[in-house]
């Protein structure tokens, strides 16, 4: 079990993330490549960031979207998605190598993620990208989802990933972000929903159905006021 | 001797030049990298198409212009002008490493192309992400110019670049798009200063003093009603 | 009745449409404005092209997508859409304004105009923007759909649309442009589609359905090769 | 004598400034058109605040470069000047007409105002894009600048304008803000060279020069964490 956490989303003089606090307690940055946050210098620097702590480096391409902050559903065919994913992926890898490190794995962002989450086509595109660019990345996706299958079909490596402050609906999807009760906000039913997590690969959806789930990896945001406290109490709970 | 020609720029709805005619007259094709033009699904099919026509295949990046196709001088340090470079070759590479082929050369587009020409900082910044990238890739740069300087002083393998229809300024640059008689419209001209280049290294500047030049690769451009019929000729001109 | 066209859909360097040979044959032109094609002196031009042929302007609002020109679905709330519209009004309408001349009618754009034609929201949410701009203004939109209906429960006068090369779904809508019969693409089959609308008021979609709809203005697509052929033909079956 | 200050300087889930903070002590705002900074709801918010605290509103046009924030240089021709800031005064007036308020006035943003303030053909682009769109709206600009002088020679009226915590170069112009005392970081300063204007339109340059200048809006920044001590202190020195 691990933790990743979303880093490098700044974009020019817009700063989001507390991303110097956050890093010495996770295990793997998710950054961002330019499409909904993220540019050259931030991209430079974030690479140098985790490799200094030592934290695994994943690619987290995003729908070309600044404005939406790449949480906006854009309708893509199989190819472009394909031809998105891996343009972010290559300019990633381009940071990592001049850096004399490398890319860990791959988990879509926002609305990409969603979908890829829901939706076959998107899916494969995703995992096809990855796995054609290196077959040994690591493909992040949402447990149980269409997009872990897709990788899975593949022969990709998958992490099955799990949301600590998000609910879930009886699906096994996520509740959408416009609709109330998307986001755990106390802390004591994070720890709760975590517990169940690690105790027994469970989660209970907004309708009170128990959802069996494989749970590779946790996510955790890093962009709240209360992120660093936060990632501090889930550390001690999720050993490395 | 070589004739290079800037392909993959097209974009989305848009079309510009004609890639698929142009192509078995040429030895090298510098892609664009969606800066200045090029969306994924262009870059996907025009690396394929240089791959099929056994072209070397170069990175061609640009400041990010699209509305000005990169042609417009923008302000950039060194730091910035170096993610750029990075970043854009990256991306690129990914699309020439899922296909099985390879980059074999950079060469920087439109004002990136003209100020890495006349200024050391920006020269420096582009050659070093170029070398840091694979320090086997070939920096293709104007002429005796700050480009090259820059690349050969890094150790950097250096193509000097002749134009065949653009008219040169004393010092040895070209003269600027936007004065009346950058351009040689005459085919008599081109192949006239063509033939120079190619028997004595040299090149008449537009007030009459000769130039002398390296001159490894002869650029020639693919988007005008001519391109063809200037590109065959070329083609007789020089031996590959 | 009218013809009315889409114009003013080039982008720096990038030219799409033959908009000088077209315009003489049109009553309206729906001009870019920058979100889908467009760049501010594209718009100059455009407008002063308008006014010189005394063809009604109309402004031509999208999505935020130029590399999708416009044509990709995008997920934007009510408000957003309410933004983008006004947004793109305004910066039409100084062009107008210096010009001394004005906007005449709204059309949206692409995605927008089809989602517009089925969504409530989305077609409130414009409907609102051109009434708040100017609620003299004429809102174009796809004949008898939900768009003209938002128009007219606000107040506004309406334009119900019809197309003259593209077939039409048994409940009044146009077939999407993935579908392969979604253009009608002989001139014959195209006139009588006109013949039927001007005589009947009736389209036959198609599977069959006769549909009658409220037939205000003609659409003809202005960037094909056989464009000009197409409007002239047109222009001597629609009176002005 | 007034206070200004540049407000809307938010961009999708990016925020900068204290707006709500700084609103109740300044006379006028300069508000972000979407070039560098601001999106529509954004804009929408901010004019609906100027307009609550009886602010004046200005259009805060920019170059297109949101990841320069509009401080980078770029080369635009006269021509492409006017349309670029013709545009964004149009779509911010789409905002205040459909708020039943207007633009008072409109202040070229980052190294559009720097180069307007000191190249003559840029001065005039701006100018004549304002006077064109509306001859009675005022123009700020840098106090005894090009572009006042532009305005001017038009019949434009003109807001000189002067700043709190920027250090002058004896020709009048700000250091640029790459350079190490280009801000004035001491409130003591800041105060000192607010005084001396106030009281003797004069300003003492980085060599020790003194400079006489006119003085009729003064700008203050929002977006500092010492902002709003910062304004509060200015504004009971600048009476309304």
């Amino acid at each position: 079990m691990e933790l990743n956490c979303d880093l490098g989303e700044s974009f020019g003089r817009y700063r989001i993330g507390n991303d110097l606090a956050i890093i010495p307690f996770i295990d793997a940055a998710n950054i961002a490549c330019g499409f909904h946050a993220g540019d050259v210098q931030t991209i430079q620097s974030t690479v140098q960031l985790a490799k200094d702590h030592q934290v695994r480096i994943g690619a987290h391409p995003s729908f070309p979207d600044l404005q939406g902050f790449g949480r906006r559903k854009m309708e893509f065919n199989g190819s472009e998605i394909y031809g998105i994913v891996l343009y972010q992926i290559g300019a990633l890898a381009a940071f990592t190598k001049v850096q004399d490190t490398q890319i860990h794995h791959v988990k879509p962002h926002g609305a990409l993620y969603n979908m890829a989450s829901q939706n076959k086509t998107i899916a494969k595109a995703v995992a096809q990208a990855v796995y054609d660019f290196d077959c040994n990345l690591i493909l992040y996706g949402l447990a149980n989802s269409c997009l872990t299958e897709a990788g899975e079909e593949l022969g990709l490596q998958v992490a099955h990933e799990v949301f600590a402050d998000r609910t879930y609906q009886p699906d096994g999807t996520l509740t959408p972000r416009d609709e109330k009760n998307a986001v755990i906000h106390s802390m004591e039913d994070t720890l709760k929903q975590v517990e169940l997590i690690l105790n027994e690969q469970t989660v209970i959806a907004t309708n009170g159905t128990k959802i069996n789930l494989r749970a590779d990896t946790i996510c955790v945001h890093g962009d709240t006021p209360e992120a660093l406290e936060y990632v501090q109490t889930l550390r001690k709970l999720v050993k490395q």
